[in-house]
């Protein structure tokens, strides 16, 4: 999308070759009508698929997947992060690596909250080495869930999750690749 | 509102009598469509104050702040939350104390992100203490932004946040107060 490598050259702080902060329009600060404009683009990118609900993990995934769930007139649940291991039975809990955090974390979602009829849409901000996605995923394999499909606003071409997510043969939207990034600016993928 | 009532009594579960759980429809999952209904309830209620930010707390009010924010078409804020005091000097930090976590927290939001133009509407789930909210008007007195109003979805009508709010001459808008809850049910205010 265009108007998203627009936003990410004119807001974005490139930290390092691997840091990037969208704080001031996608994490943090949130511009709503234009995460509108990018949940539409998810509706188009999987029209078609019959999606019953849209999966997240907290903190910065919630505002694009509230907004994503808004156009698929369905509910969104996010998955909750935390260090212990000893959440209720009633939850379905998956372990992934916090690249940002650089420690383990538990993801946990209710048992409830998904069954064998869903048909999830995971949604998030960033993909970096892809362990929400895959922490994701494999909770709706708990849960016999289908997964329909993975969004995100930013890939980080450079990183290893987009890669082994297709590979996994997930059908996988990311609104803007980013190839590399650092001192020379930012060089997104045709 | 009616609607909120009615949905609070079939999908909340009352832990004790000072703890409901709001999971299956406000945190998270979250019913998008419901949120709709409720940010355009406080877009009538706050008609006319020219609204330039809404503001709230991580996690569980990011949801209907953001489904707010668009009703105002305006951008959502949204304090991140912390154990440490040592943020870099370009935030804005208010200490508070979490109820449902029976610790001292730090929230902070960036400098850039709040001044004296802005009129800031509050938006959060839950009132209960006040603290979140008293955190949030002492950043926006450090920004010299002003609050136009707070906005809830549930106010816990037997715990102290909504009088203090009340009595500092804040505009506060609850969807929904509840008096009091135990074991024989919920009791809403007229």
């Amino acid at each position: 999308m265009e108007l998203l490598k627009l936003r990410v050259l004119r807001d974005s702080v490139v930290h390092n070759q691997e840091m990037l902060n969208v704080d001031d329009f996608l994490s943090h600060q949130v511009d709503v009508e234009f995460l509108e404009t990018l949940a539409k683009e998810f509706k188009r990118r999987f029209e078609g698929k019959r999606i019953t609900k849209i999966l997240t993990v907290e903190v910065s995934g919630i505002p694009i997947a509230v907004m994503t769930a808004r156009q698929f007139k369905v509910p969104v649940v996010y998955a909750k992060k935390g260090k212990s291991n000893f959440w209720s039975q009633e939850m379905y809990t998956a372990k992934i690596y916090s690249f940002t955090r650089n420690e383990d974390m538990t993801l946990r979602v209710p048992h409830n909250y998904l069954s064998e009829d869903d048909n999830v849409l995971i949604i998030d901000d960033i993909l970096a080495n892809g362990s929400n996605a895959e922490g994701l995923m494999e909770i709706c394999d708990y849960a016999s869930a289908s997964v329909a499909g993975f969004g995100c606003v930013l890939e980080k071409g450079f990183m290893t999750g987009g890669r082994m997510l297709r590979d996994l043969g997930i059908h996988v939207e990311s609104l803007c690749v980013i190839d590399s990034m650092g001192p020379d600016g930012i060089k997104f993928r045709e």
